[in-house]
């Protein structure tokens, strides 16, 4: 039976959105992150070979990062729409967001987050100079990178109502993480198709149902609420 | 009929690499950084959808996203060493690898890279307080998280020649740049059995023949030999 090991407030959220919507059976584990340092616990991190979120474990298996879970459970449970085969219409444009999403767009997004990080724990009299150095990094590097992929993710949704084509794909379950990151910081108000396939997401059985068994209010950490 | 815009000294190495692992046909276009800025030229800039390389393009097609473009060219030119087929013995540690690649050790290791750019462009009156602030959280975040990927790569490499087992693999070609990166800069010292697959990529053939094509002395670009 395969075990989700399911750490709030965590990139594992989309596995949990992918076993429901394949509608298979497995078994959801819930983990509670450390309430002063927002880290998953020790017995997570010990379960995972990386020491993050997500991990699965089948039988003798313990299988760390996202990307790869996703590939995994496609494996065991294969699915033409979730992952367009070789040769379909659809391969393409999955293939780039399915890979855009985890090693382009989240990276960025987890940069910008170190940067504001490292700012909100440094001693309040060197915030300014930080803030200032950070804005010219991000400026620089992290910020048009994002722009870029965000105007390519609004172009292509202006023709298709998903990533991939007519159906939700891994594409778009890959990508719910880091697009929820931006659209929790405001950061997506401009980008109207962005904004429609979020209502998409959001109204699909499989995300309530996922949304359900997680049992928070939101899927990113939301630090200003706690 | 295939082309490669290969951007010297970037990411764009190890789609020449599978090219000629493939021993397909191809045509190879050469674009070289600004000397100044070292960014890619503007024709590159223009041509890629995301402004980064590498990029590939096949008829009508433009595609961007190294493991998007690797995938595509698997898709066109089906390998089961280099992409093991599902099912098969090598899957799971060729997903593991192929994506932990691009999703983890990639990023962690560009979050290291900009924070020491941020630190050689910085004033030089900054530069100690900055050292001391990405040292921390450099300690804090990314180096322990490479460490774990270095040691699970190390510890896997110690029963197998190769990441995904007994071939190379588009898991192997994907990781050679995060890794170069970081042996170049000395931080491999302690694995041996990454040094041995390093010994095993150099002497292969496509490898050879790579670098031959892309006539550079280093895969990646070094910032002191400049």
């Amino acid at each position: 039976m395969l075990v989700l090991h399911h750490l709030e407030y965590s990139q594992s959220f989309r596995i949990l959105w992918l076993l429901e919507e394949l509608g298979v059976e497995y078994e959801l584990k819930h983990y509670v992150r450390d309430t002063k340092t927002l880290l998953a616990p020790d017995e997570y991190k010990k379960l995972s070979p990386l020491g993050s979120a997500p991990v699965i474990s089948d039988g003798e298996l313990v299988l760390a990062e996202s990307s790869a879970i996703i590939d995994y459970i496609l494996d065991v449970h294969p699915n033409e729409q979730l992952r367009p085969i070789v040769g379909s219409r659809e391969r393409v444009d999955y293939l780039f967001w399915f890979h855009a999403a985890q090693a382009s767009l989240m990276p960025l997004v987890l940069m910008d987050g170190v940067f504001s990080i490292i700012q909100t724990r440094a001693p309040a009299i060197l915030r300014p100079l930080l803030r200032t150095i950070f804005s010219k990094a991000s400026d620089g590097f992290s910020k048009p990178r994002i722009t870029k992929l965000l105007q390519k993710a609004d172009a292509d949704l202006s023709t298709k109502p998903w990533f991939a084509g007519e159906h939700l794909s891994a594409a778009d379950i890959v990508l719910i993480y880091p697009m929820e990151v931006l659209h929790s910081s405001g950061r997506l108000d401009s980008y109207p198709n962005i904004k429609a396939w979020f209502t998409r997401v959001y109204e699909s059985a499989s995300f309530k149902a996922a949304r359900e068994k997680d049992g928070k209010n939101s899927i990113v950490l939301n630090m200003k609420g706690r």
